[in-house]
C-alpha cells in the first residue's frame, strides 16, 4: 500500500509555530494512524508536558460548548494559548459536530490563538484510548498551555475523558440528571469539579443539594484529599463561570503540591503504553493469520488435536 | 496466592461419564479463569466437536425459555443428550437466571440427560467471547449431542451469539420488535432461523411478512446459499415447534453439505486463540508493569525524554 509520505520534522516546526494548518495535518495522521505517527511522535515527545488538560464532560444539551467558549474567554484574557477538542465518542466519523461547535464558540473562531477541533474516538482500538491521547499531545507541544476536551457524555466514555484530563468538569443541567443519574453513570466518582449550568431554570439549587448529598457518601475525609465542589453557572451570560476557573486553578495548584499531577500523567501514559504495543501485538498476530498459520492451528482445534491454549501458546511463541 | 488444587483428569473422566456435578466443577472453572483450565481445555480437546451448538437469541419476554424447553422434549423423544447454557451478558454475576429458567425448564429439570446451566458472560475479557466458547466445550466433551445457547439479546450479545453458535435462531413476538427494529438491531444478518413466536397475538402475520421483506432485501442469490426460513409458534402450546426443529436439521445439513459447519467452527477457533493469545500477552505486559519496567518508561514519556511509541517498542522487546 503506498501511503502519501509525509515530512514529519518540518509539519512539527510549523505547528510549534502556531500554523494552524500544521497542528490540523498532524491530527488528521492521529485520526488515520498514519504509518507516520511514531516519527511524529518520537519528534512531540521534547515539546509535551506544559499544557494543563481539562475535560468537560456531560450529557448532550447541557452546556458543555457554551460554557467552554466563556472559559475561553477568561484564558485568553490572561493571554494563554487555548486549544479544544471536541470529541463524538459515538460516531466513527470526525467532523460531524464541528459546525455546531464553531457556532458556539464564535467568539473565538478566529482567534489566532485558539485552535478549535473537532475529531473521531473511535479508532483501532475503539473508545477513546487511542485516538484522544496523542491529538492531546499534538495541542501540546503545539504550544496551547490549556486545552479543553469536550467529550457528549454516552455511558463509558465519560468516565475515560477523566482519564485523559489533568482536571475533569463534570457538567448537569437541573432536570436533566439529579444525583441518582448521576451516581448511576459513575460520574460522581470522576468529577474533580462539578458544574449545574443552567441554574436559573427550577430545580438547580435541589441538583446541587443531590450532588453534594452524594459526593459525602463517597467522602473518606482523608487529609490531603481534593473536595470536589459544586457549582452553579448560567454560562450563556457568563454568571458564575469566573467561580469555576477560580476551582480549576485551585485544581490545578492542588495538584502540582501534592504530587498528584505527576501520578495522573505517568498513570495516563502507562495506559497509552499497554494500548500501542497490544497494538502491535495484535498486528504481529494478524500476520501469523495472514500467514495461515492461525488458521492451521485453528483447524487443529476443530480436530480435537490441539486445545485453544496450546494453540494460543504457539501463537504467542511465534510471536516472541 | 494459594489456588485450590483441582484433580483435572478425574474431574473429566467424571464430566464425560455425565455427572452433573463433575460438569457443574468445570464449567465453575471456566467462570472463574482458574489456573487449572489450560490443563482442562488440553484434557477436554479429544472429546470436543460432537455437538450441535444452537443459539436463541431475542429481546427478554420473546418466549425463548419456552422454545427451548419445547425444542428439548423433541430432542429427548430423540434420545439425545441436552444441554442448555443460558447466557446473561447483562450481568457480571451468574446464576441470577436461574431459577426462572429452571421453572420454566421444569420439564426436564430431572432428567439426567439434560444439563442446564447459568452463567455470566462478563469474564476478563468483556463480552462472551472468553467464557462462553470454553463453557461449550465442556458440555461437548461431556456428551452433549446438541447445546442450545440462549441469550438475552441486549444489542452487540445478539450479535455475538451467532458467532459462538452452528445455527442461530432469532425470536420475535408480535408487536414487541417489527423488521426495522430487527434491522437496526443487525439481528438480521445473523439469523440461521427466525422465529416469530405468540404467533396466537394480533400482528404476528405482519411480523413474519416484515421480516421475509427485510431479509429479501439483502438476499443475494447466490446458488448453495442458505435462505432463513421466518416460522410461527406457539410455543406454549407447542404450535410449530416441530417444524422448528425440521428447520434446525435442514440447516444443519446444508452446513454440513456446504462446507460452512468446518468454516464457521474454523473461525471460531481463530477468535478463541486470538483472545487467549492477547490476553496472555496482556499477562505478560502486567508482570512488567509489576516490576515498574512500565511505570518507568512512563515517566520518560511524562517528562518528554521518550514519546508512547518508543515506550511500546521497549514493552513488545521485553515480552519477546
Amino acid at each position: 500500500m503506498a501511503v502519501r509520505s509525509v515530512d514529519v520534522p518540518a509539519l512539527v516546526d510549523a505547528a510549534r509555530a502556531g500554523a494552524p494548518r500544521a497542528v490540523a495535518r498532524l491530527i488528521s495522521l492521529v485520526e488515520d494512524a498514519h504509518p507516520a505517527l511514531r516519527e511524529v511522535m518520537a519528534a512531540l515527545a521534547p515539546h509535551t508536558g506544559h499544557a494543563h488538560i481539562i475535560g468537560i464532560t456531560g450529557s448532550p444539551g447541557v452546556g458543555k460548548s457554551t460554557l467552554t467558549n466563556a472559559l475561553v474567554g477568561i484564558l485568553r484574557a490572561r493571554g494563554k494559548r487555548v486549544g479544544i477538542l471536541a470529541v463524538d465518542p459515538s460516531s466513527p466519523f470526525s467532523g460531524g459536530a464541528l459546525l455546531g461547535d464553531r457556532i458556539r464558540m464564535q467568539d473565538h473562531a478566529l482567534d489566532p490563538d485558539v485552535y478549535i477541533r473537532s475529531m473521531a474516538s473511535r479508532g483501532h482500538l475503539g473508545g477513546l484510548s487511542w485516538t484522544t491521547p496523542q491529538a492531546l499531545r499534538v495541542l501540546d507541544a503545539a504550544g496551547c498551555e490549556v486545552v479543553l476536551v469536550e467529550t457528549v457524555g454516552v455511558g463509558q466514555s465519560e468516565v475515560e475523558v477523566a482519564g485523559l484530563a489533568d482536571t475533569t468538569l463534570v457538567l448537569l443541567a437541573p432536570g436533566m440528571g439529579d444525583g441518582i443519574q448521576a451516581a448511576k453513570a459513575g460520574i460522581l466518582e470522576i468529577g474533580d469539579i462539578f458544574v449545574v449550568n443552567k441554574a436559573d431554570r427550577d430545580g438547580a439549587d435541589a441538583t446541587v443539594r443531590d450532588i453534594r448529598h452524594m459526593i459525602s457518601l463517597g467522602d473518606r475525609s482523608e487529609p490531603n484529599l481534593w473536595r470536589s465542589p459544586v457549582l452553579k453557572t448560567v454560562a450563556a451570560r457568563d454568571d458564575g463561570v469566573a467561580e469555576v476557573m477560580a476551582a480549576i486553578d485551585d485544581h490545578y495548584a492542588w495538584m502540582e503540591a501534592s504530587g498528584t499531577l505527576r501520578d495522573r500523567r505517568v498513570r495516563r501514559a502507562v495506559d497509552e503504553i499497554e494500548a500501542i504495543a497490544i497494538q502491535a501485538l495484535r498486528i504481529r498476530i494478524g500476520d501469523l493469520r495472514q500467514g495461515n498459520r492461525v488458521d492451521e492451528l485453528a483447524a487443529q482445534v476443530v480436530d480435537g488435536s490441539s486445545d485453544p491454549y496450546a494453540a494460543a501458546d504457539q501463537v504467542v511463541e511465534a510471536l516472541t
